[in-house]
């Protein structure tokens, strides 16, 4: 694929070609490198929910383009908001993107503008990307191995990603010399997606089963947990995939360290807590059938929440462009987002 | 399948058929329900190597059977017993099964002693089962939620199940009103197996990514976990499927309770400690690919130890048919099972 050239943070899984957007059909990583293309913002709404794109910066900037294209295409304006909005309920990034692109609307913009203005959400994205790979490695001792799940990579933002984004920085100091990068089920995010990402940039990387995590942890051969986030409340509470809460758990049993790598457009201020943020439960399909093929017997019932809330006091450090928080707390989040 | 008869306690993975042993296909469970035969040690030992039988107490009792086998052909009989006890390292009840069947030749025993021997390994396990069952279902305060992993039932043993036999006997009680089962990466017993055994016996159930149990337990719908075991120490910690002793370090913090279901064959005084217990590590293919087709990028490496060591300190019960051991200790254990 000479989309996906061979430098480190050149991944770039969603990419506006001046009339119309192309996404990395995320589904079929790694054995597939399929692009597709949106020209309105219905489709665009459709492969946010169907997990063509994922990953809450992504998101956030893939529903921006959709705007453009609504404002293209003289959509009504009002509707293609709504409709974007509710693709997915749990990653903030989405609201934040289209509150945005609404904004800028409210203030007479006109196509080119709005154009503009998702160019800028995609851009800031990348360098805020760039900026936390910095300031969350330089939190790690050198020589260490670090877990990680899901994938909070380039893949899931404007490129060279959030915890991935860490995790590169962190390999190119020569702070972490292996990665564990959990499979994710039901999705396989972690087996899919981050270790195509890991083994493309030859960083030494092994994968494991979600459930082996705390065996691994007894084993001293992790210092840190990095992940991303969908949403951290005022407070610090930190939704993201499922099973993050487990490994923050289990970190904190083990004396390894919980650090959430995230831009601030995944910083939610208005939410109090992590009681308040909505989480989605997905089809249990996901659950009850593997690669298609049905694995459970019939008549089986399954619950398929997709994410989870980390709670502040499990967390060691939130690292966002604008800093890092250690041990967050609504004082300390307050200070460097007003509410 | 006439052979797995409608009601609850008469699934029966292992058969002792006159001159041969037959085998439920347990890797093609539970959209294909195969036989298969054996009528050699090799073949038996095989079998135990490629899941065909798993379960601690299941694998032990097929072992037996196979030393029944290679008298019955005249095999050297060292190298039987030999090659069967190296089929897999974890489950101690191969270890103790095939002692009990050494022992048996060791006093002159024939063919036809010998079938009795592995008939009789066979018939405790079922009654120890229906034991502990009982013993384990009068932890459970009436009306509560649990949680399992992996399968321990019917199928991992001879009929009825360690930590099934407890939901088994529990839901007949009342004690127990619903039950999430973890599906069990890489191999996905509980998906595959314990699914089936629930859903046949018409009990509530859920099926669960691996990493939503905590996210699960913070919601209060589980009041134990209840599992089996491939092998408990003298101090009562215990070896059991990879994920079983994060599920534990979880059911702690949320002040779930935690009961270990195994018969005393799995119990190995000889064993000072979890840290002396021989963890398998299988095929990184396991966790490569899903359903034969591989899901991560080429070049990928992966970690897949199959079982973990939960401490004692973790666990509320241990349940074997000589009684419940609470908050376990090597003195406690010591006063059931004499070293």
């Amino acid at each position: 694929m000479t989309n996906l050239a061979s430098a480190h943070d050149t991944i770039r899984a969603v990419q506006w070609r001046g009339d119309h957007l192309r996404l990395l059909d995320q589904r079929l990583l790694p054995t597939e490198e399929q692009w597709l293309e949106y020209r309105d913002f219905q489709a665009v709404t459709q492969a946010i929910k169907d997990l063509v794109v994922r990953g809450a910066p992504a998101i956030g900037i893939a529903a921006a383009w959709g705007v453009v294209l609504a404002a293209r295409h003289g959509a009504p304006m009002e509707q293609a908001l709504a409709e974007l909005r509710a693709a997915r309920p749990t990653a903030v990034n989405l609201m934040w993107a289209l509150d945005r692109m609404k904004a800028c609307l409210a203030a007479g913009a006109d196509t080119a503008a709005l154009e503009r203005e998702a160019q800028a959400i995609q851009d800031e994205d990348l360098a805020a990307n760039h900026h936390m790979g910095e300031l969350g490695a330089a939190l790690i001792a050198p020589g260490s191995g670090v877990m990680t799940h899901c994938n909070a990579g380039a893949l899931a933002t404007s490129g060279y990603g959030t915890a991935l984004g860490v995790i590169r920085a962190g390999v190119a100091a020569g702070r972490i010399n292996q990665v564990f990068a959990g499979e994710t089920r039901p999705w396989q995010q972690g087996a899919r997606l981050t270790m195509w990402e890991l083994v493309r940039d030859g960083i030494p990387a092994k994968l494991i089963a979600d459930s082996a995590a705390s065996h691994l942890m007894k084993s001293g051969a992790v210092k840190w947990v990095i992940v991303g986030a969908d949403r951290i409340a005022a407070n610090g509470d930190t939704a993201n995939k499922i099973g993050t809460y487990q490994l923050a758990i289990a970190a904190r049993h083990h004396g390894v360290k919980f650090m959430v790598v995230a831009p601030s457009s995944t910083v939610d201020m208005a939410t109090a807590t992590g009681d308040d943020i909505d989480i989605e439960l997905r089809d249990t399909a996901e659950l009850l059938s593997v690669a298609g093929r049905r694995t459970v017997v019939e008549g089986a019932q399954a619950w398929n929440p997709v994410f989870d809330v980390t709670p502040a006091s499990l967390i060691d450090a939130i690292v966002t462009e604008r800093g890092v928080i250690e041990q967050p707390t609504l004082a300390r989040m307050r200070a460097v987002f007003a509410a």
